[in-house]
């Protein structure tokens, strides 16, 4: 019986079978200068910016990827690989630079997360890896900070770890989340490895575990006095409320932390809740709502005055439910010094080494420009080194920090882009020199 | 710097809190009865049958998970449970009962993958890991055998893993795919750990490296002249297979494993290809088609007649891009021997153990039965008891053996319900007596 679990061990070979047969050419040819790729995202449908996240993930397999013995074993077995090849994954590591975008930042489409410049077969074989981790952490951080732009002063909680594509997804999720503004997760793990706020209290199994909704509320308000959240929709909401406001009452709680609503029509309902729980004179008591949530309902119910002041997001947040996957792409631009691209019909691609530079007017993002590396161009440069030669050469930054980075990028954000649906997209402007390089590429091909 | 790896050691806080929030409470209310769960999924808007996968996971999970110290020490931090709730959790272990549809089988609403028996602290603690294994390996798995569905004679390959939602969800893919009819997957790790045959050449940035398509073709060629795919599409396709042909000819190789297109108008460049390498004389050469796909491209294609041989299919199968996730729910159904049910509008569940009886007509499903599990009803039971007081105890097939269930019970399917697009659905019955437990307990709660 096998689990599968991916771990320190054993992630060299998660990758992909072309990634190591590719290297065998590579190490036979010896092409092993060095080459640089791009991990960029392409315009996308209903996302008007994307929050760069996973990079702390990224950077730690980079520092620690190893082929175990058994690894090597495994690809001798498969017939596909030379020996001498396979005494090279024996001693290998990433000994490239990596560039790369701040977690927290919003970036664009064509604007490249993450920048590596490696020996070939280093910068060929992370290319799986690399994508499977950013992908996901990216799409959720966007997602997340989507429902931020709209809940106003209310709080986001990430409830959607059963419904992540996986363990590892659960775990990517909380931690995106967090950086997308949330204020915390139901995802035990994720609060102990990433020290996130946890938060939870009751399912509707625990009241029906009881004999009665109103012993279920007791129980629970005799063994957690100060976070009291009840579940009241199992049986009949208003109902439920009125049981909870009594339970409280009886048990002489000074004290009502709320309830929570995960059915039926939630406007109605939080209102009726509302009543109820301001003339039995407990006003701090919040409404907490959870079911099929994202930011579109967040944003319909906040605008039709729902007093709601809290919400679990789940399913629809982790799988990233409109837009589960993004069209994007790690890409060589630049082998030994040459710059490349490719010429497939509607997957062109910005050849070379480069930076970006943003510039800003009023406190809103006002330009982006994709550039050389080289070049001097006006603005912020986004791209910063964070490992050098294999090591991590810059601090990281707290998980804290790259929250609040992210919700300071979303100020920064034109408030025509902030819309949570809009055609409107923001297109970085490609400089001179760089749009020069593409036509003499496109001619030279010719 | 953090990865964040899920695993053997520290799986079991892979939970919503609240789940151990509820086991606090049931502890101090000596609430250690058997309790029954059911995980079914309700009426989806894109499939008309689910296929079951990810039972050999949960088990290998039920059968190791532990708390250990640091576990424990962390859950003490957070100031939410009794010393004698975290010594009970110290010695934890999953003992309950198992009752679960094989692997392969395939399923309509309502019915359950898998039904749990055990002392409600344990059935309820594993919640969350069961939902979070189960929901993306039965996505999967439904996926690829709607693909396999249309798929003909044609092989496919699983190209998902980088776009996957994380790490686990790309060796869950892998496997799932495999389940659905797929002939392996371009997945280094997932070949290893489930022994499933793996696939794999090249990408474009392998061409861009060289400085000639000609170049990197005949050094692929003179590695692996006996799995020889080339990629064709960087540059200019019908070009690409042209020298592809030369490459081939000018190396002396008797035999030409085929081409690989990416890009472009499909129909039209697969039909070109063909005849390219036939008039060449390779006309068992094969063609190899990736991006994008799903099984609504993969029929298009077939149907009008393109000349393809196989195909990887990555993201869309991966992350089930038309339907992301299942309306699946985790519901307790009995407890103590009392059977229980929801009244959430919209929400409402089926209570107490149960059975799903299965009848055939003419080699189809003509009937399912949904019973109380100790009703005689006709036809084949579909749960089986897989652990019994936390021990395995049915011997788990092999993946291969799993995969022909699949493509067995594919072939059981009415003809109406395979089809790829259609809003027919396959309704289980509710037998007579579970139907009247309903309705008793309906009036019951009024």
């Amino acid at each position: 019986m096998k689990y599968g679990f991916v771990n320190e061990e054993n992630m060299s070979l998660l990758t992909d079978l072309y990634e190591l047969t590719m290297a065998q050419v590579y190490f036979d040819e010896g092409m092993h200068h060095l080459a640089t790729f791009d991990f960029f995202a392409r315009r996308s449908k209903h996302r008007t910016y994307l929050v760069s996240a996973g990079l702390e993930q990224l950077l730690a397999y980079l520092e620690s990827v190893r082929f175990t013995r058994e690894d090597i074993d495994y690809l001798n077995r498969t017939g596909r690989f030379s020996s001498d090849f396979l005494d090279y994954l024996k001693t290998f590591r990433f000994t490239g630079d990596v560039y790369a975008v701040d977690e927290g930042e919003i970036l664009f489409e064509n604007e490249p997360f993450v920048q590596i410049e490696a020996p070939l077969i280093e910068a060929q074989i992370i290319e799986t890896f690399l994508i499977n981790t950013m992908q996901i952490s990216i799409l959720v951080a966007t997602k997340a900070l989507r429902c931020y732009s709209v809940a106003q002063e209310t709080g986001l909680v990430d409830f959607g770890l059963r419904r992540a594509h996986g363990t590892d997804a659960g775990m990517k999720a909380a931690r995106s989340a967090y950086i997308g503004g949330f204020i915390g997760t139901s995802n035990v793990l994720a609060g102990k490895l990433f020290d996130i706020p946890v938060f939870g209290t009751m399912a509707h199994s625990y009241i029906l575990a009881h004999e009665t909704e109103e012993k279920a509320f007791e129980h629970f308000a005799r063994r957690y006095p100060d976070n009291c959240i009840l579940l009241v929709d199992t049986y009949d909401t208003v109902e439920g409320v009125k049981r909870a406001v009594e339970t409280i009452r009886r048990s002489g709680m000074k004290r009502f932390k709320g309830v929570r609503l995960d059915s039926g029509d939630i406007l109605a309902l939080s209102k009726a809740t509302r009543r109820i729980l301001d003339e039995a004179g407990f006003r701090d008591a919040m409404i907490f709502v959870s079911g099929g949530l994202n930011e579109y309902t967040i944003k319909r119910l906040l605008d039709k005055g729902a007093p709601i002041d809290a919400w679990g997001v789940g399913t629809k947040l982790v799988v990233s439910a409109d837009e589960p996957y993004l069209d994007c792409a790690y890409k060589l631009v630049e082998y030994d010094g040459r710059p490349v691209m490719k010429f497939s019909p509607g997957k062109l691609t910005l050849p070379a080494k480069k930076q970006v530079f943003r510039t800003y007017r009023d406190g809103k993002i006002s330009k982006d420009t994709i550039a050389l590396h080289d070049e001097r161009v006006d603005g912020r440069p986004l791209l910063r080194q964070y490992m050098s030669e294999g090591k991590t050469v810059l601090p990281l930054p707290s998980l804290e920090t790259i929250r609040e980075r992210a919700i300071e990028n979303l100020r920064q954000i034109p408030d025509s882009l902030k819309a949570i649906e809009t055609d409107e997209r923001f297109t970085p402007t490609v400089s001179e020199r760089l749009a020069h390089l593409v036509e003499t590429m496109k001619k030279s091909s010719h």
